[in-house]
């Protein structure tokens, strides 16, 4: 791709990079925050039950504890509940418990230490309650509530529980008559599929840091949301938001597991409640039994003609949400966007529900509902292909949406050349030697996902130009390790024609930087990137301005180009522009801008696809990729280096609930693998033997220099890929995730003994 | 007055009170620098001196200690000089000591009791040189040179060194023909007045923490200047301004003596050399071994004629500003347009040197140049009073600039009404009783100051107005004590028409942080609350065009007022506004505000004015305030009850240097009372029985809603209001400060036994 761009499109060593390796970067455990104390907490060990009794004497009594708290020590506080979306959590459980391992008191104490030995001498008393594990036992009838009342909507909140069931948030999309468009149809395809209940892994658990004064409450959080946090602060305070600060350091790594409030509330309570900083930081453990990804049953429906052509699709997808809403009902949303995928289906119906059990909460989880509903959607497409003898990437090319090409009434048409980037991937893949060779002895597949349908627009900055030509941007984006601080200097650089090496971006504080929606749905380079062009954009109007002034020239005749302003044929340095505005070497120019919420949103946000090479070991059911291709269209790569970097990371996290990963609970509702040594993630070992990444670049994407979101939709199509190709290679569809080698070859030795039976017939 | 404003001019509690009264104020030592080793200064022992060798061997080897540095471990920033008039000063002495304390090496260990003790361990071998202790020898032929070759100028420097002289440097101003003014006259008085080398005694001293990273410098430090500090650390580093981070939290007062570079660029070159976050704080001592006020020999030559108009001023000052130039240059500048005063002078000619000597540095303090010149040209009013036979009062009416009239070419014609401000002054003091009744047996004395003739423009801010209409303003200006944080709530809170409990006032960060001149010229309320109340205005100008854009209206016919925005008859919320246009409730409009420079500067920024009534015994010396007057031409009191406590504050200060102060330096160099207990500051039983304090408000200042600046002008009269009482209790005229007991008994006895010798014979 040509350009005269020359800071964007760059590879540059990332901002953090030194920082990072050296170790000199901080992170929320590395802050001091003095005279704070640290909190242990005292977590349910049963998935449901009544809390008769809670005798915190002993734990009070321990040498170095400053309190035992519970929600009764909270007053109004305590009685609140939080939630962007439904308030139903509370900052200490109240009366009831409604997953092992919710917090039922907190013990702070002048070290850990002492915190922990004390919380294990908190006795408390519990009349053990039926519950729901799982989402059929949860929607059974007389099934046990996880939520007696149903709990009202949050500040966010669209979608409302439906009381007297378990029913979280239910979003239905459709269009057409689904009916009529089966029996339009040569074939109809009709499956069952499920997606585990995953744990976002990140390297650094949650936390917090809390300290509330008489005016402000403060809070150091490894959070990807601080404004969406200093909301719910300020709610759960009843104060303004002037009033909260939230700081942000550098962050471990939140794949969405970090969004939203986690500890938060609880913190900042115990802080108000001690009168000092209270410190709660999660182990591996704890953050197991904090946030998840919904678990999915996704039962679809899939009408089409001998020729391929796509007649009618209907599903039915059910997310395991746990015992709080969390983004749940968000998750549920955007499922039913992309249940639906990237094809041309006359006639749909989606039916999404969330539904409570009494399991960890589930949130947000890198591309909420994506991979989920692509698990399904991908596979049935190569079902329906192999059901008309059409080759797979075939029948995909042929009910792919085209540029320009409506796919909701309430979004944008297609912006993208899907079919092109299909076409690539394959040719990247040698699928199309032969024609269409989608079959091969070593097993191919090909997943196709397209993720993010949806902007998440609102982000706001400050950029401010120093009197000597350098910068720093403000804005709320958190570095949770995606490259942001770099790919933001990027663009703050090309727009002002300077070096990035002159413009700092500086790691989020409430009480200084300006507002933003969220680190999230791939939205940094495109939204948080337009406002900071925005804002440069306002600098150079303003430079022009002020030029003209101290020239005394109109306006008109003043340009910018190569980083100066151009008077009447002389280059004058932005620094210059400034000293004679202001009138000595001083001052500085403040450029703001603003990304707001105009409708309708792009179709497809992010473009990610993804092929497979696998072989299966047929004696133990082993699955080793050989190689794995990774398609971003990223509308333009900002720094290529990190697009290539997150796409691969995104596969291997891919590859995680693809090959590995479950959250295993037993029927009382207890979480059996919670440790780092037995829930399994993919180490370097299981990574492809080859990964190749391609970038498709048409500066077609709504931010800046024509770039899109990216970092999420690589790991959309992995599952899919692997078990098409899995498929292929050996004749056996599986459709149940993960795919461990006890599954893999499970369903082997069934189908080695009889007809494979309709996975309806084994799942329900 | 009565006005429609319902934030301003009202007494609201000051935004930082709770936090202060209840200690949870943070101060610089306050602060939790983690990992921060600590530095202790080896200081010279002599005011001039070689350096021949510096051991560190032993103090290396005590366990504990990280490093004993000197210049020469320093590399470049060793070499480098910093001073932002003059780059005058090394961060630690190169080859040469200038005054008794002067760092010399630093000892860096792990705690500062491991610091001290290693630090006494440091031999150096000295090769003690001939020195200048005061203005008279550091200008006689042959004195030694304190610099041996004339330093270039800082980056505000205009005022060059003159090479071979101990000159730092030289500001004439001048109008007509003195000699010619002075022929005019009917009476000439010439006269010299001294006052004291004399010490800030902020509660909190000097200190810095440091850390520097590979990508930024950080400064955590009790400076009043956090930009003109930012420049010279990039200077002292080489780096853009965007990788220098200056952050300031609560300090416990400046008065100056925290302007500009202190022990900043020494933090930050230590840490450097360590690799790991330095401190250096100051005790008392070190305090005073690091910052005074400039000692002022003042040579005045005044002509009048008999019906008291002035004829023509002739004046020479030399200030004393020790080893290093700090802002000793800009000292000059300010003496010699304060030296002129607030009367109508045909012929002047005024001669200001800044000298430099083998003592303490010298700098700003409350009112640069001020009380030192007003000292000399409000006592001579009295003298020349007394000469031709006229009421002093009267004298001073008589001459008094008028509103409207001519100052100075290079300054805007005089704002303010001086001659009613001296009669209220004059009334309140009961001084017009029987007709300008201005000799009493108690000794009534009366001074006029009026002070700062300077805006020190060049102001940035932001304010930042969140979804729920909470504000938070960010600029730069430092919360010393003054009240400012409460002041620029007031100023946003009545701009935007909102409460002020709504709006949050930050500390100085400049990473985050929008650009300011300064904290000090009593420029904070007019100057940076002129820059929040544009900041404040652009908000509204936004939030008129997003109403109008939302509304599909145009923008014309939109208006602002009672803290909603007015659309066709309705009121429209702020929260409501922004929330509409952005689309959900997020975002936050941006407002920014500059005040830029732009001549001429008003001829008189502040106005203070003031009288005492004393008694003397004369027995012992001892002179006891009976009364004293404050009256402050404020404009507009944004807030009474603080404007009122900086006067008292002021005046206390003035007494200060009025009575007991003096740093006393041997004929050596060493200052010999360099301790609490034996510098004498006022204590509470050395007020005045009854204070009073006046404020005047005609909302003429070019500040928000008509203020002026305040703080400094209460302490400049106080002296010269004292030693005209004396004289008028007494007969005797002293012109040298502090008025001592032990002085004025030896004026009182020298009086009793023949006329007192001429001054100028006394002091020269």
């Amino acid at each position: 791709m040509t350009t005269d761009l020359r800071e964007v499109g760059v590879s540059v060593v990332r901002k953090d990079g030194l920082a990072k390796v050296t170790g000199a970067a901080e992170y929320l455990d590395d802050l001091t925050i003095p005279n704070a104390a640290v909190a242990a907490l005292v977590r349910s060990p049963y998935a449901h039950a009544r809390i008769v009794r809670i005798d915190g004497t002993p734990a009070a009594a321990t040498p170095g504890v400053l309190a035992v708290i519970t929600t009764d020590d909270l007053g109004e506080i305590g009685a609140r509940r939080f939630g962007s979306y439904t308030k139903d959590q509370p900052v200490l459980a109240r009366g009831v418990v409604r997953f092992e391992g919710e917090p039922v008191a907190a013990v702070v104490a002048t070290d850990a230490r002492t915190a922990r030995a004390a919380a294990a001498l908190v006795d408390v008393e519990y009349d053990e309650l039926a519950c729901a594990v799982d989402v059929h036992a949860a929607l059974a009838t007389g099934a046990p509530l996880v939520h007696e009342t149903a709990p009202p909507l949050g500040r966010q909140g669209r979608w409302p529980a439906v009381p007297g069931t378990n029913i979280c948030a239910r979003v239905v999309i459709e269009q057409g008559n689904v009916d009529a468009g089966l029996a339009e149809a040569d074939v109809v395809i009709e499956q069952t599929y499920t997606f585990p209940r995953v744990f976002h892994y990140t390297l650094e658990p949650h936390g917090a840091v809390a300290s509330v004064a008489s005016d402000e409450v403060t809070v150091w959080t490894n959070t990807g949301h601080p404004y969406q946090l200093r909301q719910e602060l300020a709610d759960t305070f009843g104060i303004s938001l002037n009033r909260i600060r939230v700081v942000v350091p550098y962050v471990g790594g939140s794949f969405g597991g970090k969004s939203f409030p986690k500890l938060e509330p609880l913190a900042a309570a115990l802080s108000w409640k001690v009168g000092r900083p209270v410190k709660v930081l999660n182990g591996v453990e704890g953050s197991m039994r904090t946030n998840r990804r919904n678990g999915a049953t996704c039962h679809v429906t899939l009408g089409l003609r001998r020729d391929g052509t796509l007649t009618a699709k209907r599903c039915r997808v059910l997310l395991d949400t746990g015992a709080y809403a969390d983004s749940g009902p968000l998750v549920a949303d955007k499922a039913s966007v992309r249940m639906l995928g990237p094809y041309r289906v006359p006639h749909y119906h989606i039916d999404v529900q969330a539904v409570y059990t009494n399991t960890t909460p589930a949130g947000s989880y890198r591309s909420i509902g994506g991979p989920q509903t692509v698990w399904a959607s991908e596979s049935i497409m190569d079902e329906a292909a192999d059901a008309i003898g059409m080759d797979a990437v075939e029948l995909r090319l042929h009910n792919l949406v085209k540029r320009g090409e409506p796919v909701r009434p309430d979004l944008r048409p297609m912006d993208a050349d899907l079919g092109d980037d299909l076409e690539r991937l394959a040719k990247t893949m040698d699928l199309t030697e032969g024609g269409r060779k989608t079959t091969n002895p070593l097993g191919r597949g090909v997943g196709v996902a397209i993720a993010n349908p949806a902007e998440l627009p609102i982000s706001t900055s400050i950029v401010r130009l120093h009197y000597d030509g350098s910068v720093t941007v403000l804005c709320s984006t958190v570095e949770v390790g995606q490259g942001l601080h770099t790919v933001l200097a990027q663009i703050a650089a090309e727009e002002l024609g300077i070096d990035h090496s002159l413009v700092t971006v500086v790691s989020p504080d409430t009480r200084y930087g300006p507002y933003d929606w969220s680190t999230g749905a791939s939205r940094g380079t495109a939204i948080v990137g337009s406002a900071v062009q925005r804002a440069c954009r306002d600098i150079k109007d303003q430079l022009r301005a002020l030029a003209a002034e101290s020239a005394g020239v109109p306006v008109d005749g003043i340009t910018i180009g190569d980083g100066s302003v151009h008077v009447g044929g002389r280059a004058v340095e932005y620094a210059q522009v400034i000293r004679e505005w202001f009138g000595r070497p001083a001052g500085e120019v403040i450029g703001r801008g603003y990304v707001r919420n105009l409708g309708p949103s792009p179709a497809f946000w992010e473009i990610g696809m993804g092929g497979a090479e696998v072989e299966v070991d047929r004696e133990t059911g082993e699955v080793r990729l050989r190689s794995y291709t990774a398609l971003a269209d990223v509308g333009r790569a900002i720094n290529p280096q990190q697009c290539e970097a997150q796409d691969i990371g995104a596969v291997v996290m891919g590859l995680g609930h693809t090959l590995f990963e479950e959250m295993v609970y037993s029927e009382s509702g207890s979480l059996l693998n919670a440790t780092m040594l037995e829930y399994r993630v993919p180490v370097i070992t299981d990574l492809p033997e080859t990964m190749e990444t391609v970038l498709i670049e048409n500066a077609d994407g709504t931010g800046p220099f024509g770039a899109k979101g990216m970092g999420e939709g690589g790991g959309i199509p992995v599952a899919p890929a692997v078990a098409n190709a899995i498929a292929r290679a050996t004749g056996v569809r599986i459709r149940d995730l993960p795919l461990t080698p006890e599954r893999v070859w499970r369903a082997l030795r069934v189908a080695g003994r009889a007809a494979a039976p309709s996975r309806r017939e084994a799942s329900l």
